[in-house]
């Protein structure tokens, strides 16, 4: 592919732009103002926009009222590269091997969404327009839960109105095949601390008289799934429909193996909850996962006290029709149902996040698909993901507008760990899905 | 009480002799040679005795074949002081407040090892020899699990045999009331150790699909007990046997409510195995407890990984005719046999120490509980005690002999916690009960 978008994404990937670490505050304004340039120089009029935290870029063409207007959103910081040691090569001086770039940010998300500039930059070079209206958003704190954007989307509501969002930020279901997610899941978090005695108490001197916090976290963990990987709290399933015929033909239709999954994740064997395939149990089926636990003596050796408290922190990954505050509620009424006497039950709140669905065969997904297919010159797969983007359920309503995820990492891109890399061929393949799917949009029926 | 025996332990408290910290080697060797020098100047013939790790002080009367040999046992080690912050005085500058010696190792052990060498000295200088022949054996390494005690027992066998052994390292039912206690309990240990991804996996893209570590270590916790509180492991309770009519008589009679134990501990409420006493539920009956637990993210918020592994510390506190190999093995056992498919469970043993139980009835009992009431001026109550000295086992396998424990320690005297303190009465009743329990020996029929 050409050197010149190569050396683009080069030094894109050199900006240490970690939206979380506070010293980095310089270096995400530097790399966001590189970026307003680059789109400037793709013929956008870009800008700045402060949100009190990272500034965000907003870049686009011209409105043009006989188009339909696509908002293409991404973000340019990137997690924190450590364990640096970890890394072969170090994660913001960019490496090419293999026909790979090794950076932090590599695939996400800087190379997916230069991707998208470049296919824009292109389509203008070549036709002088686009099919067509393009606004970018790219912000600076995705990786920190987007804590600015749902104020930033309400303030410019009108100025991003579309008729379609377009986001690189998933996965392709295996190397090289094209793919649309269609679902994602939601999520609900809590934290709960059990205490009992005042101090961390001797084992012996007071052993079976009193609670143990550690036993009950764990007893209250234990009670959260039956035997067969249900999910054991009251009424956590009433709201989950079954699958579609169509849903499960699609999942049956993935061009992936389970061995495929338990290679990637190390495990010995996969496991869960009993009557799905491993690919629908992450996609389409709800979750509770232990997170973090602690309490007592966590060193060397033996140490032999009775815990004067432990903690545990959990999410829930949802599917669509489950609200997650009313599964918040499930669960603390299950949790304080199952918890002894004896100890103290703290339960802490925490985030939420809507699961999110589109339906693949509405006129945008037909457009995504045909774009997917030509690109990569592949049937599309069609996916349920597990992961969660909490900001799909802010677009969605301040906007309004569908959310097509078209997928350009690869399964084994190593996202927020050490050695992230982007194929070569993902990012060239990147710029031709931004032409196509523009222009499928453009063509569609108004 | 007399100033000269207040200042010799002030001096004995200044030294930090912490035995599990290496840069207290010096101050090891210097407590231990001031104690040495102590015992020589009360009348003994004391020395070093090395043991390659920290040194034991041997001190000793010439032997008259016509007496009986009383082991006095102790240690001049001290558990670390930490958390420094939550001492109203500095762990090493002794303060007295209240009539209470408030430093680290006031209670456990100094105050009370001395309060039997002052009796011997006592003693001594007012009627010029003792009515048995003592043998001090005081160590250095009781709180890191004396180490080393067993080979110099088994060294000096000759040299320490005995008709009998006391001790005062245990604790009074409550304040000032004469406590012999009669049962300890043993214990074993074993870690679990449970591992599945080869790395800490996202919890939406994998989440469902594999195993978690940390819910599997708490399902294997939660199993360990049923809903009544019993431990679940088969064969855990085939060597108990029912207590004794006249224990259950003694446990009730102890003046002891189950609110002095809830305040000690600072628990809301006492729970535990259904159909016993706490009292007997910490002397008498076995245990499963949590110590540690760990696994995923501890920090502040939200990480949203599927750990790699998680852990848990486990003790098992054990009852006369329990095994601990045998437990063990059991535990090992129950785990594998609950460890669900998609993890591998590591199972590290850990230690064992043997319960302890002698006949409060017997000849020394009877001397010792005639000692007792006649310090403290009541009835002596007598005690299981749930805690564990597990060098008992070893001084009864080589040395064949009684062990007599006559508590000195107050309920609250807060040993190995900050403000540990020793009153000062206990302090003169401890000088008292050393004369009175020698006498007491001294006068059993041959």
């Amino acid at each position: 592919m050409n050197q010149a978008a190569i050396d683009d994404l080069l030094g894109f990937l050199r900006f240490p732009s970690v939206s979380t670490q506070h010293d980095h505050a310089g270096d995400m304004r530097a790399c966001a103002e590189w970026l307003r340039g680059r789109c400037e120089k793709a013929g956008l009029s870009a800008r700045m926009e402060e949100t009190g935290g990272c500034p965000c870029v907003v870049a686009e063409t011209p409105k043009d009222s006989a188009k339909r207007t696509v908002l293409i959103y991404g973000h340019y910081d990137v997690q924190p590269p450590e364990p640096l040691e970890e890394w072969t090569t170090p994660p913001f001086e960019p490496d090419i091997r293999d026909g790979k770039i090794f950076a932090r940010g590599a695939t996400d998300n800087k190379g997916q969404i230069l991707a998208h500039l470049l296919g824009v930059e292109q389509t203008l070079a070549e036709k002088g327009n686009l099919p067509v209206n393009v606004i970018f958003l790219i912000e600076g704190e995705e990786e920190i839960g987007s804590p600015n954007l749902g104020a930033l989307t309400s303030k410019l509501k009108q100025e991003l109105a579309c008729d379609v969002i377009v986001i690189s930020d998933t996965g392709m279901v295996v190397h090289g095949h094209p793919t649309l997610t269609f679902s994602l899941r939601g999520i609900t978090s809590l934290e709960i601390r059990v205490s009992g005695p005042s101090h961390d108490l001797h084992s012996g001197v007071f052993g079976g008289a009193v609670a143990n916090p550690a036993t009950v976290v764990a007893r209250l963990i234990a009670s959260l799934h039956d035997e067969k990987g249900h999910v054991a709290v009251e009424g956590f399933y009433d709201d989950v429909r079954p699958m579609f015929d169509w849903e499960v033909q699609a999942s049956e239709a993935l061009p992936v193996r389970e061995e495929d999954i338990r290679e990637l994740s190390g495990v010995p064997e996969l496991t869960g909850e009993s009557g799905y395939s491993a690919i629908d149990r992450i996609g389409a089926r709800p979750t509770a996962e232990v997170n973090g636990i602690g309490g007592g003596y966590q060193g060397e050796g033996t140490k032999t006290v009775l815990p004067k408290e432990a903690f545990a922190k959990l999410t829930f990954r949802l599917v669509p029709h489950q609200d997650p505050e009313e599964i918040q509620n499930l669960v603390m009424d299950h949790l304080k149902k199952h918890c002894p006497p004896g100890v103290h039950l703290e339960i802490i709140r925490g985030h939420h996040g809507e699961p999110y669905y589109t339906d693949p065969n509405s006129l945008y997904g037909h457009a995504a698909r045909q774009a997917l297919s030509r690109t990569f010159g592949k049937e599309t797969a069609l996916l349920r993901e597990g992961g969660s983007i909490p900001i799909l359920g802010t677009f969605q309503q301040i906007l309004g507008a569908e959310v097509l995820l078209l997928a350009l990492a690869s399964p084994d891109c190593r996202a927020h760990s050490p050695n992230e890399n982007f194929p070569l061929e993902n990012f060239e393949a990147g710029i031709r899905l931004n032409q196509a799917v523009l222009e499928e949009i453009g063509n569609l029926p108004r």
